[in-house]
């Protein structure tokens, strides 16, 4: 549909040069896809289109904006891309289609994942401020988005966010664990861009060497959303207030007008709608705090990883382990997605088809070759210095192009690394699993199962990535 | 053998507190383990071996000192412990035996593992001239030892030196390598002091901002003990040039007079008989350099772990692998050791039989368990926040008690971990394959076999770590 009219592309899949993402639009409007693929916006595109349109809406047809219900807290959310993966509407917790990833080095704001606990905070930008207090703050601040927009140096990082709950369906089936089933891509990467929150800190009067100061508070207009990280963290020149994401506004989902983005951390720390700092000598929330949303929420706001030793029902010793802050090593493939058919055959076309449905096909390539993709990150800034894709269950490894920041190095790679190779498909198998894993800078890499890392919330999956393919001779 | 006593120790090992680890001083002197274990210095103790005494040596059979063939580059080599088990004698590489690491969480110098290329160089202390020189380098320095003790702050660090080789046994075995067929304990622990490789930098003009700096190169005296450091890791505070090893002068094998320390990072960077520092635009050894020691050395000095696609005969593409720096996370059994037997029933005695020879047993306890004991430690500073064990090949897993240096914490860990736990033997089986895990502060973890990491130079061999224990209804 663009505008009122409708159109059958069926005949046309076959020539999009997108492939069959064409269909992640089916039945739906295409703005929001053409939004993000701007080469679709020309004379010879429309023209093409119009020679596939059957009819047109009547305009009575065409959903009115929904009413605002007042009674409903979510009510007031903004609209999202369709072609999000939806986990949960309320809140709304959705992952990028991993068809899509691959194009964009940058995660597009509208495609970027949403971890949202509550509804979207409202906020009147022009009446919020950032507070800067607590132990050691000679100089509270009190500031306004725009004072930190003008009157300040800007500094730029392309960072990921990954939530630690990505991957949880693959651990999920390895044996039960509680919460969202997350596949592999509840995991984005944006430039962002605001303020050094060393800057501030050191403009509030801020003692760098102040052994008294451990921690920094960080709290947002969601009352859920409350974090700490240390105090050496937020003095590192790599953690920014940020007002910008992908050189725009940061959208009400990704925590407008202010974020806190802490590269290499785990996303509960990097907090959305951001409204205070709060520096202390100990970690937030605080022990009352800690205590009551234990007994009351059981697992939900701790974000540690237990042991694979510690099962449902056992009693939870939370101080046996420390809170996550730096994430492990994690890969995984967006292409192909799992399930996808192959066939082989000389064909005339190559191309990948990364969706997968049911009704298409993955092609092989004359050399008996199929093109996998994905990505591959690791926490700490430790960057990626191999990606390997096996399809003999790690018997033999063939190593991956890797496509990383050219501004980043590998003991500060906050964005993530892509990777890309062709795979050699075994004759006379009618089904490969194909797996992936990475190695980071520290040379660590990734469990080959989840028997090790196991743990009743389904944190931190990042055993070995696999997907199987079938193959239609 | 006690000075010129023979003793007959059969009938006391049973009631030695010890356990059989009075058998590594067996046909020897005992004063070197009695140097360590200062225990054994008191009147009682002399009762007790003078009931054991069955003879004297004749001191015509002692062996004479040996003489010194000025034509050996060896022959001025040090005497070492004769508990270390010796994977080389020239050049002397030896590990620490994994029944003693337990007994001291600094281990002591005399046992202390030892990673020589050459013989160990003769240097005269009060000649020795450390030079500090290089890009950025305003103020060249050129300081003697005494200078470095005398003039300037102390600090201190416990910190762990691991040979990029350790456990690469254990790798060979599932494929392949090459290079010393290191077991579990080519890695130590020892207090450093010294000065802060910063304080140094700083009085000698460097600005911590100059962006041109990258690397900071480290020559011994030995020509073959060069490497480098990244820039950011020479300004931390806790890299250090240590002239002192747990409170006492660091002994020639460890890098007398002075040894660059470098908490979290790959023992080959170190550098011992430590006597230039060099900042440079890039990595040491120079481009030549390298280019040279890769076509004489094969794989000699570069300490890259390739991937398990690059086998023996390929082109080996130095470019696409950085050299190691931190290390991954690491565990191991000490406790038992590999090929130990364990004995059923109830017994009167319990107690850890640690070295395993063929004629001696390790008991079961009435509650069906074996204490079982060992390290883990990861690089970067990164804490082990738990260790676990199976006896199930991982299905199920057992947490252990872990002993730390109370004076570091989890993100600053430079010291190793130890562990301790017991852990149930099942019942019906004649042998059982225990597995050890460890998992760090960014919830890194180790694989559970080399398939993943395999290399042709059998570096950084992290798997998880087996014992097979045999057991005697």
């Amino acid at each position: 549909m663009n505008e009122l009219g409708v159109y059958d592309v069926t005949d046309f899949v076959a020539s999009h040069p997108g492939g069959d993402k064409i269909l992640l639009a089916a039945g739906g409007s295409v703005e929001p896809f053409w939004a993000l693929y701007a080469q679709h916006k020309t004379k010879e595109v429309m023209e093409i289109l119009e020679e596939l349109r059957i009819g047109n809406l009547d305009p009575k047809e065409v959903e009115t904006p929904k009413q605002m219900d007042l009674s409903d807290p979510f009510s007031t959310d903004p609209e999202r891309h369709p072609a999000l993966i939806v986990n949960q509407q309320r809140p709304f917790n959705a992952e990028t289609p991993p068809a899509l990833i691959m194009d964009h080095f940058r995660t597009p704001n509208d495609l970027f994942f949403v971890r949202n606990h509550m509804p979207v905070p409202k906020i009147d930008v022009k009446a919020h401020r950032l507070t800067i207090e607590g132990l050691g703050i000679n100089r509270p601040l009190k500031l306004s988005v725009d004072q930190l927009k003008n009157n300040y140096r800007p500094a730029s990082v392309t960072s990921v966010v990954q939530c630690a709950g990505n991957r949880r369906a693959d651990m999920n089936e390895y044996k039960k664990t509680q919460g969202l089933l997350w596949k592999e891509t509840a995991i984005s990467n944006a430039e962002w861009t605001g303020v050094r929150l060393k800057d501030l800190l050191l403009l509030a009067g801020v003692d760098p060497n102040d052994q008294r100061i451990k921690h920094v508070h960080l709290e947002g207009a969601d009352v859920d959303d409350t974090a700490s990280i240390t105090f050496e963290k937020a003095m590192s020149p790599e953690t920014i207030i940020a007002y910008s994401m992908n050189g725009t506004d940061i959208p009400p989902d990704h925590g407008a007008p202010l974020r806190c983005v802490v590269p290499g951390v785990v996303g509960a720390r990097q907090v959305k709608w951001l409204k205070t700092i709060r520096l202390s000598e100990v970690e937030s929330p605080s022990h009352w705090q800690q205590k009551d949303y234990r007994q009351v929420l059981s697992c939900k706001c701790e974000f540690v990883a237990f042991s694979p030793g510690v099962d449902f029902g056992d009693k939870l010793d939370w101080k046996s382990v420390p809170a996550i802050q730096e994430y492990p090593i994690q890969s995984a493939f967006c292409i192909p997605a799992p399930g996808t058919k192959v066939e082989r055959g000389p064909l005339d076309l190559i191309r990948s088809c990364t969706l997968a449905p049911a009704d298409f096909k993955l092609l092989i390539t004359a050399e008996g070759t199929i093109d996998v993709a994905g990505y591959a990150w690791s926490g700490g800034g430790r960057g990626i210095i191999r990606v390997e894709v096996s399809a003999d269950d790690g018997k033999t490894w063939q190593s991956a192009e890797l496509e990383q920041d050219p501004q980043q190095d590998l003991d500060h790679m906050w964005a993530w690394t892509f990777f890309r190779t062709s795979i050699t498909i075994p004759d006379g198998v009618d089904k490969v699993e194909l797996v992936v894993k990475a190695t980071d800078r520290a040379y660590n890499t990734q469990p080959e199962t989840p028997a090790g890392i196991w743990n009743l919330r389904g944190l931190l999956n990042n055993a070995w990535h696999r997907v199987e393919v079938k193959i239609i001779d």
